[in-house]
């Protein structure tokens, strides 16, 4: 904060690259991947969006679920330290920056630092991977409301911060974020807090990706289906009537993805 | 379902257009609309990016809040209509096309009548508003979960269908859409429902739009700060500690918007 003083000349770019298919980042996105001075990108970016980039302004700061990480500190250090040297950073965030992509830090970490910023919202794959799988989060009939979480929580945490009972007792679609480990846990979580053991449940692996693979069940038997499906991170678990709409839409669904 | 035999030599895309900054448009949604033989839009495509479009492939099959509407199964009719001449259709819709867009009634029609459809997925308002004001919907020390309803519920139903009691337990962000006429409701049962009359609340009024405009205040205030501003619809609404982050954000948020 003592630093406020000293602004810098360059900007930092916020920039979601939305669920992975590159002809899915906005216009916006695409520009400034091209006019960006450097492209600070983690994982979840999409090999096909990364492989489009010159690889001299490409710097991977990316966290992984398990083993090697980079530290946040880290990434808002670089950040700043970019953007005083007069650089235009382009900080490439997997799926929208503001959703469960710790976003909201990096702009309070940039806006303490006195470093100008500008946040390029992106598509989420909590909507487009239920919905390029024929799945509405949203419908007239049976879900007013949705509501999305993210199965891979803080792992200094004992208990899950996330209330399922309530998310239960909302009567809306539940889109679970990174949610493949916990999957048994969370199913068995909904049932308690008295979901039927037959609410359609739909997974989504790598949404909009060319391997793109989608598995359906009901909060009973998804576990298994998951596991015979092998479906692996990161995938997008929808749950709710919804989910079991996909059968319907299947036969006339037109799409690149499976 | 009878005419399912008689399958449509066309296609139609269901192609969200996002919050109105053409720039947020996706370079496939781009693409289609330049590729389209024919454009069935709605009133929230917002007017920069029907502007681009040549007039003659332009249908408008807009439904408004009040007023005269276009009836759905109008809209339904003509797309198998024009799809089985062969067209490729863009059926563009504001926002996302499932997030409360009746996309996923279209999908089933145009599934149950035998026609190929894709969708394309699109920035939601219910996100990108609150992040270019500033505003992260979630946030790993305040909001580990975010909620979107919508506030223009049926005419029709008498009780409200969102359970505000259900949404005010889950803790997290709660995100209302088209929630400008039902505000002083929805606040007081919020606070009926426990949150505190505190509880930070941010209005986008237009987001992403010329004419965007942003209004904070509380679950107590914001209904008098609304109407000071004379916010008025197409606005999101939202709820949560993460809407206190905005004037931290303010000084050094570069934008085009305000």
């Amino acid at each position: 904060m003592t630093e406020r003083a000293e602004t810098a000349d360059g900007i930092v770019y916020l920039v979601g690259a939305g669920p992975g298919d590159p002809e899915l980042l906005t216009v916006k996105a695409k520009r400034l991947l091209e006019e960006g001075d450097i492209i600070l990108h983690d994982k979840l970016s999409g090999p096909d969006i990364l492989d489009r980039i010159d690889p001299d302004r490409l710097e991977d700061v990316g966290t992984r679920g398990h083993g090697d990480t980079t530290p946040q500190s880290y990434v808002n250090e670089r950040m700043v330290e970019l953007a005083r040297e007069g650089k235009t950073v382009v900080r490439l965030k997997g799926g929208d920056p503001t959703v469960f992509g710790r976003g909201g830090e990096e702009m309070r970490y940039l806006a303490d630092h006195g470093v100008p910023f500008e946040v390029v919202p992106a598509i989420t794959s909590a909507i487009a991977g239920p919905e390029v799988a024929g799945i509405p989060v949203t419908d007239r009939n049976h879900a007013s409301t949705f509501s999305v979480v993210t199965g891979h929580e803080d792992p200094n945490k004992e208990e899950s911060a996330v209330d399922w009972e309530a998310l239960a007792a909302t009567g809306g679609t539940i889109v679970v974020l990174m949610g493949v480990t916990r999957l048994p846990e969370y199913t068995d979580r909904l049932i308690d807090a008295g979901l039927a053991p037959t609410t359609p449940v739909a997974m989504v692996e790598r949404a909009t990706w060319p391997a793109q693979q989608v598995v359906t069940g009901t909060l009973e038997t998804i576990v298994e289906a998951a596991d015979e499906a092998d479906i692996e991170p990161p995938a997008v678990t929808i749950i709710g009537d919804v989910a079991g709409t996909r059968e319907t839409a299947l036969e006339f669904l037109a799409t690149n993805y499976e």
